[in-house]
C-alpha cells in the first residue's frame, strides 16, 4: 500500500438522531463512515472493508469513494443496512438509543482484497472481537494496529476481547469502558492496567474532558477543543481515531512522538465532528480547515513565556 | 505591600473527612488554609483575613506563620471553630456533607489592617456575597481581585452574588455551578455568559478534568495533571486558586498570559492538594517539588515537532 493508505474494518449504518434542538432521519452513519472521513481529512487514503444493504444510496458510497477512500471492499449484501436510532439528553451526557436494526451487518464476514491483506496501518473498529481477531490474523505483516471496542463486548466476550486487545498495538477506549473492563476507579490507574493487557499505547477518550494518551512510559493529557455548541456528539469517538490514524499513517511514523502529534488532528477531528447532525460536521471541511484548528489549538495550549 | 504580597478572606475550619479508604479527623481545612498553603508554595506570602474558635490550636496557627504567612489577620473569637464532615463515594463523584457546625464563622466579620487595605492582589474565598463586597468596598485601590463562590449563595442570594461577580477581575467558579448560575449547558457558552456579568477573566474548573480558562477574547483549555491514587479531593480547588494567585502575585503581571502562566501552577498545586489527606499533601512539599512538577507538566503538553 501507499505511505498514506490504511485499512479500517468498521460499521457502515443510517442513523436516527434526536437531539433537544434537531433530528435527522437516515443519516449516513456507522464507525467506518466516520472514521473514514476523518482520516481523509487528515490527508490519509481509507481503505474500507465494510456490508451494506440492498437499500444504501449509492450516493453515499460516492461520497466516500471521493474523499478520497477505496470502497472496493464495502460488499453490498441482500438486506437492509444497519440502522441506528438515539436520542441525547439536552446536556448529551446521556443517549437513549431507540433501536437497533443489524440488517446485514449481523452476518458481517470481513472479506480482505490482496492489497488490503498487505495493509501496514490497520484499524479495527468497534465490531465483535472475534472479528477483529480474525482480521488482524489475516493481514501479512502489520506496521501498527489500533481497535476500538464497546461495553457490549466487556459485558458478553469479555476473553475475546481481552484476547484481542493484547495483540494490537493500540486502543481507544473511552472512560467508562476503561473503568469497567479493569474494574479501577482511576484513570490513570484504568489506562496502566490496560497496558498491562498487552498494547503499547492506550488512547483513553473522555468526550468533552479530552484524551489520556498512556505511551512511553507516561500520561499524556490532552483537553478538547473547545466547541461553544454541540450539535451532535454521534461519532465524535471514530473521528478522533480517523484523526489519529489518519495522521499516523501521512507521517509514516507510529513511535510515542508520532502519536502525541496526532493527539492534535484526532482532537480536531472530534470537534468537527460534533459540530454538525451526522457526518455533516466532517463532510464540508478541507485539510486547510483542519490546519488552521490545529494551529489555533497548538497556540491555546501553549503559554507565552513571561519576560 | 510587597510585590509577592497577596490578601485573601476566608474561612478557616476543622475537617471530619471519610474516603472508602482513609479517613481523619479535626483535620486542618477551610479555604483560607488551603488557598495559603499552595499561594505560598508558588512563592507568594498570603495576609489571611478570617476567624477561629478558642478550641483552634496554636500549631495550627504557627504553621500557617512559618509558611511564612501573616496570621495577624485570624481573630480568635469565643466559640468553636468552623467544623465541616463530608464522606466521598469509592469514585470521588460524589460527596455527601455529614455535618457542619459554622460556630464563629457564622458571625464572621472581615476585620482588615492598614496594610490589608491597601492590598493589590486580592482572593474572596467562598464567603457570603455580601461579605466578599464588603471587603473589596475597603481595599483602597486593589491591582487584582478574584472571588470563589459556592451553590448555596446562588441559590438563596443570588443577586448579591451577582452584584460582587460585577466587580472582580477573576471569578473561579466551578462546572456544576457556572451552569446553574447561567442556565447554559455548554461550558464554553457558560464561561462566556460569566464575563458578560463583568469580570474580565473567568476559570472554570472541572475537577479532574482541568481548567478552561476566559480571557483576552479566547477559551483556553488546560487539561489536570493526571494524578494516579486521589487520596481526598476536599481544597483541591482552593489550592488551584492558591496556586495561581500566587502566581501572579510573584509575576507582579495579571494580564492574559500571565494567567495563562498561573494555569500552570494552579493545576500542580491542585494535583498535590489531592494527593494528601487534608492539608497533608501540600504541607510537605517545597518550591523545587512545584517548579519539577510544572516542568513535567509542561513537557506532557508540549508534542515534539516532527523531523
Amino acid at each position: 500500500m501507499e505511505r498514506n493508505e490504511l485499512l479500517v474494518v468498521g460499521s457502515m449504518a443510517y442513523d436516527d438522531i434526536e437531539t433537544a434542538e434537531t433530528s435527522g432521519e437516515r443519516l449516513l452513519g456507522g464507525s467506518a463512515s466516520h472514521f473514514s472521513l476523518a482520516a481523509s481529512l487528515a490527508g490519509a487514503v481509507p481503505s474500507i472493508v465494510a456490508v451494506v444493504g440492498d437499500d444504501f444510496a449509492q450516493a453515499d458510497l460516492d461520497l466516500l469513494a471521493a474523499l478520497p477512500a477505496d470502497v472496493d471492499g464495502v460488499v453490498r449484501a441482500p438486506g437492509k443496512t444497519f440502522r441506528w436510532g438515539g436520542r441525547y439528553s439536552k446536556d448529551f451526557l446521556a443517549r437513549e438509543t431507540l433501536f437497533t436494526e443489524l440488517g446485514v451487518f449481523e452476518s458481517f464476514s470481513p472479506e480482505l482484497s490482496t492489497a488490503q491483506l498487505n495493509s501496514e496501518i490497520v484499524f479495527l473498529a468497534n465490531i465483535h472481537p472475534a472479528l477483529q481477531r480474525e482480521v488482524l490474523n489475516s493481514i501479512a505483516s502489520p506496521r501498527f494496529t489500533a481497535m476500538d471496542t464497546m461495553n457490549l463486548w466487556i459485558d458478553i466476550t469479555r476473553d475475546d476481547l481481552i484476547d484481542v486487545i493484547s495483540r494490537v498495538d493500540l486502543l481507544f477506549i473511552n472512560d467508562e469502558e476503561a473503568r469497567q473492563l479493569t474494574g479501577e476507579n482511576s484513570l490513570v490507574a484504568a489506562g496502566k492496567a490496560i497496558l498491562g493487557l498487552g498494547p503499547a499505547h492506550c488512547m483513553l477518550k473522555k468526550g468533552e474532558h479530552g484524551v489520556l494518551l498512556f505511551s512511553g512510559g507516561a500520561v499524556y493529557p490532552f483537553p478538547s477543543f473547545p466547541v461553544e455548541k454541540i450539535v451532535d456528539p454521534t461519532g465524535a469517538g471514530d473521528s478522533f481515531a480517523g484523526g489519529v490514524m489518519g495522521r499516523l499513517a501521512c507521517e509514516g511514523c507510529c513511535d510515542t512522538p508520532a502519536l502525541r502529534r496526532a493527539l492534535l488532528t484526532g482532537t480536531v477531528m472530534g470537534s468537527f465532528a460534533v459540530e454538525g447532525l451526522g457526518v455533516a460536521g466532517l463532510r464540508h471541511r478541507r485539510q486547510l480547515d483542519v490546519r488552521k484548528r490545529e494551529e489555533m489549538l497548538r497556540d491555546l495550549l501553549t503559554a507565552p513565556d513571561a519576560d
